[in-house]
């Protein structure tokens, strides 16, 4: 059996393979006809050793080149906008129009052409400089290649080859080798070829984007764990994430993982009355989005058990008896949503609607509603913070708003968590009340909103406490920030002017680049 | 008999202990009379509890009031500084005049200055809003207590209760738990009393700071890994680091450590002809700084086997065959020098002056001098990686520039490095080749200078690639950058204006804070 090439070095060669795989088509369950290669330990090396090479010459290369690759790209994965969305929906079901060719796709080259922009513009190393000792500092490279592990939810956004983490990790000047995710390996393959053609006409290292399409887990963990490593960008689930965050932390390697959340929104009781109908509908567009595979769906809905919240869960039924539009992304997702559902019944959950695979073609599972007293989960809390991924939610049914605090001060760490409120302020006090233990737990928190839906603006908090992340203080969408996962801080301490890198000299390299001089942010050059 | 207390929840009370311990007078080696408790874990819990409330509190708190706090706490270790200089003295027998009083005390006082004003001014966090979205973000506190693990060798400021660490865990918005160095107790606690008293005055919780003077090694990690806490800043052994630095990842809690640094200096050819002599001094008096016990003191000197770099050898033997001024901090520093030293010279290293425990009273270690030609280090470089604390230094003889080269390639990740060059350019094509090796090994690159003596200023690294740090994107001096190991980053999206923090809200709540506005550094209010 022919096996498709990896790209190692530049050049596109058969792997030197240990297995293969096939991907699926999730709509009817089959597998595509191309064979894929499980790279060995031998491959990953060679990419390694190129890496590694790769690593020091984009350190010395001009910003700008940077950004004229990363505008390049983005301008032709836009060119190949039908070819990128037809083998993304061939290999996860996501639907061409609207969700991939005029969502995803789009904000892919969108956050591309501002990875650009931030290399060209600087202003994100942060350099500062105290002119009377002559010491300086900035964020740099890490020295050594940037290895991405792709998710499957988002073959464009977030692909291995080309995106929100890749073009991240090249702004900041690091390479990148690209563990694609073996459900779509084709979209990520074209990634990867549009990547390289980019890079040989904008003269960077032709190994500045590698991919292998998989790789043994043992393999895995040796690779984020390597000494050449820079550091490692994941996104997935929380048993490989943190298996791959034992071993890279033993390394004493940089490791971002998202691992999972559940997203708590809170309904106060005023917006409960005052809008609990609407509130459904969002809650249920929110979680069936992609068909609930998105890492924001708000998977626990915590409310007052009172009328208005009882005419809520009615309204919740309703929408979710609808049948699934969607497809999940593989068997294992499938299972792994049976056996959450399972947990939470075990736990006391109850279920409304569907909680089982449906009959017929394709990776379906019905829309799933569950409630829960709030009693019943502060009993066993750790289940209710387990995702469920896909269109699967737990309404929380608390007889008090003591018991809705105490679910706000038992929550885990997730990316992001929602209250809605009364709009003329009847909840204010119980907002007050609720927010700071709410504010702890999450890295984005929203008002009178569903958690779905990521700005690509640089303001985006896209991370939060462990479990949701490996670490609190980053986010892996919204650029500049997320740029600073793949930076070294470097410091100059006495370094002859000429030696100093361009962003640290007297004179401001482009004349606008914000740096931070004796204390203050500035524009200018450093007075003579 | 009776234990000095700890400082837990605001009061001095008796250890819940497992055992005791006391500190030692370096200068005779006998034990200091005060007996101090191991605490249990029972204590540790207390302080734990008392912390997380604390993290709330300090969390709604104004900026200002933190600041003033730490200005008073400041003002006041100036007042007490020849009590604090004493009791430092005696416990570890580094001298008043000048170190302790007129350099150590001054420094920290500095620092916590430099502390408050950042928390005044709130520029650190690094507002960042989206006015079209609504979108905003900042660093934020931890919304758990912070451990400090102070180190030995600097008791004051690096104090665990008084240091950097503490200082700029505070100013972030966060309690802190120190964990005293046992070497100086009596120093930590005098720094734990005022900041108690200051505390109580700024109106502060009283549990802002606390106090525990031993932990088993076990309740050491457990503590570390605890859900409540916020995150640890570590200073000391490699050995110690890497435990707490398991438990804690493996919780996923953010632990910061530093770790241990050689610290290479390269001596080119061309400065080594032009001043190898006053090279040598540099050398030998950074060495012997404190004893030899500073992080950054250089461990490694490179240069070629020529008749300049024959001549620097026998001037820096000159230079350490003097008798040493100071003492070790403690009898397991003596070991672990002797062990160093022993392992250096099975891997071929030769001992040209010292290399022994002096006879006598107190911890008294004799210079130390060792050379090793370069292709022996190169066939064992782990061991020339392994810092040897105390006033020992490895001279690498290289037979040529090849040799120089590979042993920057081999280098592990250091804090500091050095290259010094001919002042006339004529060693810059090797600066040229060699700098990127060095430079991707350590947090900050020196020219013509030894690596010891940290300014502190704003664009001050003290940090670098693991082992010498846990991670190589942060400081732990040089503030505000040393502030955000302990601070989380978050987002708000949507929420209502009065619910921002002061920070985020439109209206700039300083009239001179930094924000990113819409992709602009201002100070000015957002423009409705």
């Amino acid at each position: 059996m022919r096996f498709e090439s990896v790209l190692i070095n530049g050049d596109w060669r058969p792997a030197k393979s240990v297995g293969s795989f096939q991907a699926y088509d999730p709509s009817t369950g089959d597998p595509l006809p191309d064979a894929y290669p499980v790279s060995s330990w031998e491959d990953a090396l060679e990419a390694l050793t190129a890496g590694r090479a790769a690593a020091l010459e984009l350190a010395a290369a001009s910003p700008d080149v940077l950004a004229d690759f990363l505008d390049l790209f983005a301008r032709r994965v836009v060119e190949r906008a039908d070819d990128l969305a037809a083998l993304a929906h061939r290999e996860t079901a996501l639907p061409v129009e609207p969700r991939l060719r005029m969502n995803e796709l789009p904000r892919t080259a969108n956050q591309t052409h501002q990875a650009a922009a931030a290399a060209r513009d600087r202003s994100w190393c942060r350099a500062t400089i105290d002119t009377q000792l002559n010491i300086r500092s900035k964020y740099a490279p890490l020295g050594g290649p940037v290895v991405v592990f792709g998710p499957s939810n988002f073959p464009l956004a977030f692909n291995a080859a080309g995106g929100g983490d890749a073009v991240a990790a090249i702004a900041a000047g690091n390479p990148v080798i690209a563990k694609g995710h073996p459900g779509h390996p084709a979209t990520t393959r074209l990634f990867a070829e549009i990547a390289l053609d980019c890079l040989a006409e904008a003269g960077l290292p032709r190994a500045t984007v590698q991919l292998v399409h998989h790789l043994r887990p043992e393999d895995g963990l040796r690779l984020v764990a390597h000494p050449w490593v820079g550091a490692t960008a994941f996104t997935g689930s929380r048993a490989a994430g943190l298996k791959l965050k034992e071993a890279a932390d033993r390394a004493g390697k940089p490791i971002y993982l998202e691992m999972s959340s559940v997203n708590p929104v809170f309904v106060l009781p005023g917006a409960m009355r005052e809008r609990g109908e609407s509130t459904a509908a969002e809650l249920f567009a929110s979680c069936s989005l992609g068909a609930g595979q998105f890492c924001t769906k708000p998977g626990l809905v915590v409310f007052l058990d009172d009328d208005a919240g009882r005419a809520f869960v009615d309204a919740a039924r309703g929408r979710f008896e609808q049948p699934p539009t969607g497809y999940l992304l593989g068997r294992g997702l499938v299972d792994s949503l049976k056996t959450a559902v399972a947990e939470l019944v075990r736990q006391k959950a109850e279920i409304l609607v569907g909680g089982r695979e449906l009959d017929g073609v394709g990776f379906k599972f019905a829309n799933t509603l569950l409630a829960v007293q709030a009693r019943d989960l502060l009993r066993s809390p750790d289940v209710f913070r387990q995702e469920a991924f896909g269109t699967a939610t737990v309404l929380v049914l608390a007889s008090d708003v003591g018991e809705m605090t105490a679910i706000a001060q038992a929550l885990g760490g997730n990316l992001a968590g929602s209250i809605y409120s009364h709009s003329g302020g009847e909840d204010d006090g119980l907002y007050r009340t609720i927010e700071p233990f709410v504010r702890r737990s999450v890295g984005r928190l929203l008002n009178d909103k569903m958690p779905t839906g990521l700005a690509i603006v640089p303001a985006m908090v896209h991370g939060g406490p462990f479990p949701a992340t490996g670490h609190p203080g980053f986010t892996s969408v919204g650029i500049p920030a997320s740029m600073l996962r793949f930076a070294a801080l470097r410091g100059y301490d006495n370094v002859r002017p000429e030696r100093l890198p361009e962003e640290l000299r007297d004179k401001n390299p482009t004349g606008r680049m914000w740096r931070l001089i004796d204390g203050e942010w500035t524009q200018a050059d450093v007075q003579g």
